[in-house]
């Protein structure tokens, strides 16, 4: 395409800019995902909560574009060492997003589970609102992060992992009481059960991506934690 | 490192030969480590299911390796097309075995919250094995399907993976009405519940797998499957 150097670096930069915009496209539909589907889980909203599984094929598509992308400028490119572990963290990051938007529709394909049995209030729902938005900050913030390669701050996403893993143990202790003391309720609980791990999920995943970012920022692995896999509760 | 074309090829090849075996590595011992929790589980083997926790640790040692030696693969022989499809393959499919692994620590992690009230018996344990068994399988005969790729195994393994999701929906209701009517056990029994999940989502992935090898080895998707995603239940 380009035979100076200058020109390739630029090409290269460009190539990078449009990597991150797409990481950034499938980072916002997926916090607007996690929050319709937790809009639609407190209204019994079911058209609201279908569209959130419509919408998730968007942020399948991106990703594929970007594996697309990447696979271009590789080929295109050849980025050598440090270029090239930023290419390869923008396709592993692409793929984690890509989850989080399942763990939103997974939320979402639930809302009719939960609602079921007619106007029922299941008192438990009323604690799992709180804790989507931390983990969803979660999200915002590590994909800021990303973009301004702030290792401080995707350093931080990882101290907030254990406050929202906190919050899950509660409310999965709590979500148990419940079932004892409301067995009509069981089965819709036990659907809550997965939403409240859904959240802690993508709370780990924020934190997948924030150990990527940290490296990528600095060379250096945040100290070796436990997360990364799906937590005991 | 070599300068004859043939030369290249052949070391590409030993390359991607090496991909192979790590990723095939990872593979027996995620296998392993699904037969370990599942015995750790039946037994109430606190010790091997912390053997389990342990052994993970190898997993992840070895998708770190396999992802240097992509880095390197790529800077090494600048591969095009095919090949470099076939490298970040290797990649992604790494991620997944390495999610496999994830699920299978998991199942450890619960053992004993599972035995946590003495001896009692709890009947619907007895329904698991059956069901990892065939996750289990799934995740050996897709990374044969792989080794070999064999694009016809591929595509069965994504049919078998409805069958699992059916085991696991009969398996969701089963344990929701034995917490009915165990009120006492709800707890371990809601640890069950995510064992289920667990499985079944090793099952989702060898899928993820499947439908990788089957566009590496055909250069067409599989029809659109709605797997991949947590399932609903």
């Amino acid at each position: 395409m380009s035979t100076g150097h200058e020109h390739t670096v630029k090409a290269f930069d460009q190539d990078i800019g449009q990597l991150r915009g797409l990481i950034s496209q499938m980072g916002g539909l997926a916090e607007q995902a996690i929050h319709d589907a937790m809009t639609a889980l407190q209204r019994g909203d079911l058209a609201l909560a279908k569209e959130v599984r419509r919408k998730d094929k968007q942020i399948d598509a991106i990703e594929a574009e970007l594996e697309k992308l990447v696979v271009r400028v590789i080929a295109l490119r050849a980025p050598m060492a440090d270029d090239l572990r930023e290419v390869i963290a923008a396709l592993k990051i692409a793929a984690v997003v890509e989850r989080i938007g399942d763990y939103a529709k997974n939320i979402a394909k639930r809302v009719p589970m939960i609602h079921a049995v007619g106007e029922e209030r299941i008192e438990a729902l009323s604690l799992l609102p709180a804790m989507a938005q931390m983990a969803s900050d979660m999200v915002h913030d590590v994909l800021d992060a990303f973009s301004a390669r702030d290792a401080e701050t995707a350093a931080a996403i990882c101290e907030r992992d254990n406050a929202l893993d906190d919050f899950y143990d509660s409310i999965f202790r709590t979500l148990v009481t419940f079932m004892v003391e409301n067995p009509r309720t069981i089965s819709q609980v036990a659907h809550l059960l997965f939403v409240a791990k859904n959240i802690e999920r993508i709370g780990d995943h924020a934190t997948n991506v924030a150990e990527m970012v940290y490296f990528a920022a600095t060379g250096r692995y945040l100290a070796e934690r436990d997360a990364g896999e799906p937590g005991a509760n």
